[in-house]
């Protein structure tokens, strides 16, 4: 029998009445959170982190989907190291399902150097290819009885462990906290921290007129100086003397940690690989939940951290 | 334990390295065909097609999405009789698997009248909504061993019994064939069949014009005398003359039958709800598509019928 074959065929039927719920006390529902991350390295921090989550680790699945290189075969054996060892270890830690994918498009950068990944010129072919693997992973593993879908990637190695509790506590279609870096301040002789995800966003006017003056299929990107877009970006609303729980509404959000109620996918929304409204990825997923009535919040001072290459 | 929790939990781990095919000989190479109905009646006929469908049913799953109101549940109860029967039934009749999902979004529509149905004002929240319940039962129902999805509405009560391998023998992305119906024809006296689904089309220089002059939500039908747009239909191309195997590039799709290569759908192609260059539900899939690099083709002279209300 061939990969293909299906892995069971018994003459067993599955009825789901969809009396799914998404609330703000998922653990007392057994409520089931699906954690997607596109793979191109492996951090152990990320799986450390994973780890130490709070929520019930038997109502967690995760998904993968790792690049069919070098790079990518190196995470997966890493990757399915770390898995081995934690499902084959203490009960409680272990995970309900662990799905793993080979991406099997194309990889249009041959470099996950940082330098290289973020200049302008290369974000279009970059983040398509982002888009595809991110609707891969979504379509293939969400399931009937998936209630959240938290998307974490893979240079996240640090969150609270409370993460998914205080997420959904919020109660919101889509809901991204402050990605953050921790970093060595050379000044200060001391680690400190500095912005890092610029996709979380407000639109601006000014924004808006270059979207309209652009070529159909040319796109807005955010966090490039020879593209001033003056939107209100996330960041630089973190503020530790305000409200720890203050949450602000976004029109362009990132993918490094963010909460989606499964209904919000369901609907059909996901990561566009073509521009739409000139967004792509998860920028034009913001935009395309926006068309199905779904709304996408922020919370500039609740902060996750990104690895610091 | 709630209808919500996981249905297993053992600390297993899945591991699918995306070596899938879909080719011209799916059987020998055991690829796994997924049929997904939306349901709002349950037609014998329709049933009794899909045990005909000579296709290993052992390779086959479905998945089916329910209105959640008063016809749905009837729908639903003579669905799960019929179920029940096949799969306790001769072991080679089985199915694989078989899902049932009952919508829970809105129902725009009180009436299932053909007459009501139909009507061009009720067209954009009832294909919206449709679209929506087509994007539930993908989303939840395709998995990582997945190679193909046929789209099969409820009212499909007669196909060939190889539609699978005559559709996958094309080796195309997105395949239809013509979607007919039987009906007694007075004046000859005897059986006849007449032509049902318009949604299969080639675009027009007229069709675009009408676009590119509409407001940007509103959206283009196809089948309407209100609303010319002299696209070329599938429908009108039948003809018993000419090559039974001809093929034909198309623009827009009906979804009555429509055989697609999994990863189609899992680059992201959905069933837009929302207007998307004018078009929505399987028409703007079509679109989608191709913004994917993927193209849409029908067979005029293959035929499938419609249920005859
Ligand atoms: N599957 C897959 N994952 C990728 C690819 N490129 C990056 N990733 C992962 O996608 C996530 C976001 O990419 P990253 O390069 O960190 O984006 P940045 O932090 O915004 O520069 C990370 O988890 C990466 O490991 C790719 O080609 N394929
Ligand atoms: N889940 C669901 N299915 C529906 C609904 N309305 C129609 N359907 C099904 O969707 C398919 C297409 O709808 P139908 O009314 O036959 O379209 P038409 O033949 O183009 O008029 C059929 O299989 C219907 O049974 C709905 O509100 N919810
Ligand atoms: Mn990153
Ligand atoms: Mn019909």
């Amino acid at each position: 029998s061939k990969g293909n074959a299906p892995q069971v065929a018994p003459p067993v039927v599955h009825y789901y009445m969809n009396n799914l719920t998404n609330t703000r006390t998922p653990i007392e529902n057994e409520e089931t959170v699906l954690i997607l991350t596109p793979l191109a390295r492996f951090y152990q921090g990320y799986w450390d982190n994973l780890l130490k989550l709070s929520y019930p680790h038997n109502l967690i699945s995760l998904g993968f989907i790792i690049p069919k290189n070098k790079d990518g075969n190196a995470a997966y054996a890493a990757l399915q190291a770390q898995v081995t060892k934690t499902q084959t270890g203490p009960k409680n830690k272990r995970f309900a399902a662990i799905t793993i994918l080979r991406q099997d498009t194309e990889i249009p950068l041959q470099s996950q150097e940082e330098e290289v990944r973020h200049k302008m010129e290369n974000q279009k072919p970059r983040r398509s290819a982002m888009a595809k693997a991110r609707n891969s992973l979504l379509f293939t593993t969400m399931g009937p009885t998936t209630s959240w879908v938290l998307w974490m990637d893979a240079d996240i190695v640090e969150t609270p462990s409370t993460l998914i509790q205080d997420l959904a506590e919020y109660d919101v279609p889509i809901l991204v906290p402050n990605c953050f870096q921790r970093y060595y301040n050379n000044d200060k002789k001391a680690m400190d921290i500095r912005v890092y995800d610029f996709n979380n966003w407000i639109d601006s006017p000014t924004a808006k007129e270059m979207a309209a003056k652009m070529g159909k299929d040319d796109i807005l990107l955010e966090g490039y100086k020879d593209m001033p877009t003056y939107r209100s970006l996330m960041v630089y609303m973190y503020d530790t003397s305000a409200d720890p729980r203050a949450k602000v509404k976004l029109d362009g959000v990132g993918g490094a940690t963010m909460l989606v109620k499964a209904e919000v996918h369901r609907d059909g929304a996901m990561f566009p690989p073509f521009p739409f409204y000139h967004l792509i990825e998860t920028e034009g997923f913001a935009k395309m939940a926006n068309r199905l009535n779904w709304e996408s919040f922020g919370l500039p001072n609740y902060l996750v951290y990104h690895y610091n290459e």
